[in-house]
């Protein structure tokens, strides 16, 4: 199994798809291929949340603002899955969760680029002229020239024999990505707002847990109730619950949260203690 | 097979898929996942249309306003067919015609939301501190929690058998949900518009056949050609047709119905009969 | 395998999907249900760019503006491949790179549209009454009614067979579409934007060697620099690169460049010799 998660919207995963068609008859998932454009930490943190939910597969990463530059492109080894993606941080929060609970079976390989390939394409290509020798890559869609070719190759391979792969070299990561992580006091927390989903939930990183006994809580000064459900409020209300990936929501019910709260991804939430109900 | 539609955009449907992919092989197919959100009535219609031409299925369903309420979650076996999902009057619609011409070929069985998973994922939850424990089911994503797994059981289970599933019990639905009919009567019909698709085309509840022989018919008032296909009519100019559901359907060919008539989802459309033509 | 690409968003290809597979257990493949409506020649350049890096494959292709005209449904076989869409010529840039080198791989065959089905959805009609007689066929939606039957069948047939089944017969296609080609001298290349893809990149059919050697362009006369790779100039800056379609790009990195250009597709773009910095 193979699934695929990008920035590219469409037609681009196509290209990839058929790429990896050519070498394997391996099933195909599409995670999402609407993430933010180039929004690495947002993509980071759907990916931990998503993935883990998966049997063992490969997972075919491209958010790639660096594409054509120096960053490596790289496969990821984690437990009993594999991640292949530019080493940019994308693939980092989800491979440590799913290599737990042993860090030796999280392990990186660079990808030759010019071993990977070659794709060929059916036909001769439209925007060449007899003057012109194209590259056999682009430089700007690794996605299908280099990370496609590479997770069709890894699925054909066990994990623990990556490194018989001869376009693979063991490696370390280049770039680290951490989500941020939040001070939470028994009367306080502080930590920011992750991401904020498609029906506008503002998905902070203060975990859910700091909402246990309380039936309302101070958001950023703000007066909310705390629920279990959407459906605990009004519609139209506000109200703070626990997501389904665990961690504290500003949401509304039947609305969008973000909008309610005046919070984009990266703002700063500051939830606190409220002893009695205001007025 | 298993068919998904939801409300939920991207990447949660991500999330069902590989719960259920833990579970069962099967072929999984996308109906939608933009549907409008919490918009049961409109869900409901596409079901009933879309459903219909796909072989015996198991059909994953969550527009799901009242995730975490004590509405019901529920499998209907629908003749050679089974829809999971809340019991909210979503599946109705699209159960009663997969089940026709035999009622006793529609039975609905509660799920047991605490035996039918748990779902597992694989790693820490990076959520979870050392203080607190997570309920094994969100309360705002049954989609991944409840259904997924459900509908992965029911597709590896004769839908005759469905009854010996432990977590399942026969019960009736508490919700229904009827489609609104329209009033038809040989020069006037008087109904509403179901659903404006993405075209912009605004389908009505008025069966086609209203249309028969008429080369003309008043729109609440207004004077419109009849066609039997866009292109009946210039570009940019609005027309009356019948629709590949079978309902009359207000357009324009080559842009947006809904916009050119200035109708939405539940506005009341009156049609009458043009002896003659305006000038 | 069975790819799919259409202008309908959602949910009317999983209609296609269940009439497909009602009658094959082909693997599908999604190319794009997004496409601009019907806008032939985007779709048309696109599918010339994607589908040559698919394994041989039948490719169901339904933009069309003519529907339930005398516009022919067709079949094409491309060498290996086969497309099945309407004859208005969306098929034909991808069909000529497909069947390359040789012509006589190239052939068309007419469908039969009354023969093809019929499709036959599971229950009553929701929208018939007693005094009604649907046709078998809609006229709104050959894309569930023509198209997805015939792609089935022409999957099951091997491609060299395809003059077998009775309800083809073959043709030559009435309408013919060619890309605008660019004019190109050594110091100036004149040409159009064909597509604006998702990122807001400006695909030009400037050959991308063009800009071979060159260190900076004019761009309808604005110096602009070239670079291999979008990170070659700052954030929020522009660039002409050379995209992974081999067509000279204008860009913007991180940002959108039909934007800072001010292009739309069919905007002309001359490209000029800039033999010294401009200040």
């Amino acid at each position: 199994m193979i699934t695929l998660a990008s920035d590219f919207g469409t037609p681009y995963p196509a290209a990839m798809k058929g790429v990896v068609l050519q070498r394997t008859d391996a099933r195909l998932v599409d995670v999402a291929h609407d993430f933010p454009r180039q929004d690495v930490r947002t993509a980071a943190f759907w990916l931990r949340e998503v993935l883990p939910y998966f049997p063992p597969a490969t997972h075919l990463v491209v958010v790639d603002p660096g594409v054509g530059t120096d960053r490596a492109a790289v496969v990821v080894r984690a437990g009993d899955h594999a991640l292949v993606g530019p080493d940019n941080g994308v693939l980092l929060p989800a491979a440590r969760r799913l290599a737990a609970p042993d860090a030796d079976r999280l392990e990186t390989y660079v990808i030759d680029e010019r071993a990977v390939g070659p794709v060929e394409p059916t036909g001769p290509d439209p925007a060449a002229d007899a003057s012109a020798r194209r590259p056999t890559q682009s430089n700007t869609f690794h996605g299908r020239d280099v990370f496609a070719p590479a997770a069709a190759a890894v699925h054909e391979t066990d994990t623990d024999a990556l490194g018989s792969l001869e376009w693979l070299e063991s490696t370390a990561m280049d770039v680290d990505l951490e989500l941020p992580a939040p001070t939470v006091e028994e009367q306080r927390a502080a930590g920011e707002v992750l991401v904020v989903d498609g029906f506008g939930n503002a998905i902070t990183n203060v975990p859910g847990s700091y909402l246990d006994g309380r039936e309302r809580v101070l958001v950023n000064g703000d007066l909310v109730p705390v629920g279990e459900t959407f459906a605990a409020v009004p519609v139209g209300e506000r109200l703070a619950t626990v997501g389904s990936h665990g961690y504290v929501e500003l949401d509304v019910n039947r609305g969008r949260g973000d909008e309610a709260f005046g919070l984009e991804p990266g703002d700063g939430v500051v939830l606190e203690s409220a002893a009695e109900p205001a007025d």
